[in-house]
């Protein structure tokens, strides 16, 4: 597996518009999408820092695992996706063989189009991390 | 302030012995230094992912605050840090102005020689957030 930058770093908000404010405002990053993924109860806002976007995530409702995971750990980073060269399907396949527990076992369609999938935390270092590919 | 990219990711591991073979074995990143941090009491750990470094942060006493993250929220991202062109000295002046809490309030040398100054994460959506410059 080639990664080649970090995608992007999933920030937990509780309010979208209550949060953007410090992006924008103090940090200068620009939002420039907002989205809603319906079967992950989120909506996103994103941001541009360099080569890794900054997404927001809000939970549309109580049952997002957004909003679990704001109610045990509070606002934060939630997860790191890391962009990969050669495939997120090979890509999970290999990092399976090598004993990662994953959380998809096949690549699906996450916010801004791309092929996503998920490796469980308890596998990797406590990080949340998801692969991707454009 | 004007923030050029993500500098490095801080990532709390109980063990840098025992996580270096998931970034290194797994997400193929690479280790190109490690040292020891006297005056944070943390032993660190660089792997360079693009644009982006992942430090990793192991502490090297029961008192180091990493120590105590651990204790508290367990294995994965502990902070991000930001890269500023125009100096940390100026940028921590200006997000105070505009309201945020500082850790530090002038700069000063981290790990690879950085000037560095962290934010409160009371007052930057719980993400504990750290500017330096090269």
């Amino acid at each position: 597996m080639k990664i080649s930058h970090i995608e992007h770093l999933g920030i937990a908000v509780n309010s979208i518009e209550e949060a953007l404010p410090y992006f924008e405002n103090v940090l200068g990053l620009k939002c420039y999408n907002i989205e809603t993924v319906e079967d992950q109860k989120v909506k996103t806002a994103f941001l541009k820092c360099g080569e890794t976007k900054l997404e927001l995530l809000e939970p549309t409702c109580p049952e997002s695992t957004i909003a679990k995971y704001l109610e045990k750990r509070g606002e934060g980073v939630h997860h790191v996706a890391f962009c990969v060269e050669d495939g997120v399907a090979e890509a999970l396949k290999e990092v399976e063989e090598k004993g990662i527990r994953l959380i998809d076992k096949e690549p699906r369609l996450g916010a801004e189009s791309l092929h996503i999938g998920f490796l469980h935390p308890k596998s990797t270092i406590g990080i949340l991390t998801e692969l991707c590919e454009h």
